[in-house]
């Protein structure tokens, strides 16, 4: 049926109706004092729901930009650096900072396992690091990480602990300046809830004696400039407008359910999701005790063609599902369950995804995973 | 979860993303050539969405409105008319010709079941009458009546045959011309996938005859203004542009899958709900020979307050059914598959429904609802 599409790929993801009526709104100047105040209200709530009593700067570019402000404002070349890679986004964070000239140390989990604790313990022990770099949901695997864990750890150091919380803010729980993150960067269009083209960056008094020295070039990327314009109640560039129009109704609409809601909501559809799959005879890459509440990785039969199966998910009833990357390519299917999403799109995913399977001969029982996830929402053994 | 509807009542019933969007274009004028031009592209697709070689005349108000003006033009105090009564929508239109002065002779079916065409046959050899009133299908009770059969029957009379199409085109075959309808009247917010405000209306040459010597007053329902306008590329009165615009995307998208594949559609998401409901122990209130392909009313268990059903489906997934009108109050749910509706929605309509059913005591095995929609769509037997 035309124009009935369930996008559940780990982002972009769906954006409800009022967030995209608010960002239907006018244009305002940027340098407006109307536009000074929507400035000031959103960072009020987006320091709620980072932990932080410092300013989470609004970036107009999308996340892996807000990791570059990470790594630009911090690293210069030739530190040595600690990545913590747990999957394809773990790596990306290293390789920005290889870009700045950082000499990168990788502690590298299996995919689908998360950051071994143990291990960081021993190379911060073993040397000086400028910077540890970690993944809060890896989305490549389906897997949280521990960044209380690490940030204990961290604190410990004179490192700087840099999260990407691209894929998890809003929609797993962060505790910024409790768990020791010196900068957090996060995007819009994932547990956010608004489209693409915007990154939102904290960044300790830790992080700040660091970021003033730091000799690598940059700009747009700034702190400093961007500290400075936010003291002024404005943006060191010009801002995507609409989109800060449908940040505020996407908050809105968080703070309403309540954040911790919002949390417990995620958790609970990522359960029901393992549990259907399971019930379908499949397994999940990521083992239950980390597996990411925003997003889950299925793991294909041998028997099945993963990326035919996604074909007949798209042409068949609108379902998108994302693929694997790297070494998981045409091995997993990637069901997101973050941001606008509700237990209906987890039976919608679950239902054609059973279907698909059944129509490919694999010995799918119809039914069985979509018992399972009522199972899991009705609380029934 | 806020803002995550799944509206499954009988009208209005959702509208597609394009259609909006066509919607919030700005206004012209409607007398300008550009809205001739648009009025025109429009006659001639709903012209062969009824099958009929007449004007099919777009009129702003809703269902009732376009019953009303199928009578005003053709009923005068003290004509005998025949009702076809399935249920509460045929009550109305009933009602509608007794405001108008006439003498009502009604065949009421039992509700759940559809017109005897043998009863028709019989009362049609009896009398003459002026009139005769059909529901295509019957909102209330999710009966689809034999219009073909009804109007081989009058087609033998001098009575125009008057047809409230109202919750039918779009969604199910007619043949207008060829069935012999003398006025069919349909509306918007149903099949149409457009919000209601819009009525549409066709009249054929048997009853122009009547509709010109009609003495029930009438100015905004009559038809004779109507078609004069018509003849000018105009409407009589100001027409509501926005939804005229939607018309054009709605009508853009039943072409484009295909009238014969649009009626398929409807059928197999009737045929699966059926089957789902059934397979949850539960039964329709129409049988299968006569259920309608837009509307399925299902029998609300006694052990179970049907309309604390509803509220919790409403309340806890956000899937919003009708319950019965008149001797049907909470007895029955009514699940509409009518417009922009898939199968991924049965899988909604269904699932929710298995769980609150689960919630409440009643003795549903979760899942099987479910599977018995799936092997519908999958074709399994």
């Amino acid at each position: 049926m035309q124009d009935k599409s369930y996008l559940m790929i780990p982002g972009p993801t769906p954006v409800p109706p009022r967030v995209m009526a608010a960002m239907s709104r006018p244009m305002t100047g940027h340098r407006s004092e109307e536009f000074a105040a929507l400035l000031e209200r959103l960072e009020e709530r987006l320091g709620t729901l980072f932990g932080t009593e410092n300013p989470v700067f609004i970036l107009t570019n999308s996340g892996t930009g807000g990791l570059e402000t990470a790594i630009a404002n911090t690293v210069s070349p030739g530190d040595r650096v600690l990545a913590l890679v747990t999957g394809n986004f773990g790596e990306r964070f290293a390789n920005i900072a290889r870009a700045y000239g950082a000499t990168v140390v990788e502690a590298a989990s299996p995919w689908g396992e998360p950051v071994d604790l143990a291990e960081v313990g021993r190379l911060l022990a073993r040397e000086d690091f400028k910077c540890v770099l970690a993944t809060h949901n890896e989305t490549s695997t389906g897997v949280a990480n521990d960044i209380a864990g690490i940030g204990r750890l961290v604190a410990g150091s004179d490192a700087l602990l840099l999260v990407d919380g691209v894929s998890s803010i809003g929609g797993m729980e962060i505790r910024v300046d409790e768990w020791g993150v010196d900068i957090l960067g996060t995007a819009s269009q994932k547990a956010f809830m608004l489209p693409p083209g915007l990154a939102f960056v904290s960044v300790s008094e830790k992080a700040w004696a660091r970021v003033e020295q730091n000799r690598s070039p940059r700009f747009y990327f700034s702190l400093p400039a961007h500290r400075k314009s936010l003291l002024n109640r404005n943006t060191a560039y010009t801002p995507a407008v609409s989109l800060f129009y449908g940040l505020e109704a996407a908050l809105d609409m968080i703070f309403t359910e309540g954040p911790a809601n919002v949390y417990q909501r995620h958790i609970l559809l990522g359960r029901a999701v393992r549990s259907a799959v399971r019930a379908m005879g499949l397994a999940t890459l990521a083992g239950d005790a980390w597996a990411s509440p925003t997003v889950t990785a299925i793991c294909a039969p041998d028997s099945v063609a993963a990326d035919d199966i996604r074909q007949d998910l798209r042409n068949l009833w609108g379902v998108v599902l994302a693929g694997g990357q790297g070494g998981l390519k045409g091995k997993i299917w990637r069901m997101a369950h973050m941001g606008f999403a509700g237990q209906m799109d987890v039976l919608t995913g679950i239902g054609a995804l059973e279907m698909a399977l059944y129509r490919k001969g694999y010995p799918v029982s119809l039914g069985r995973g979509l018992a399972a996830a009522e199972k899991v929402f009705l609380e029934v053994e």
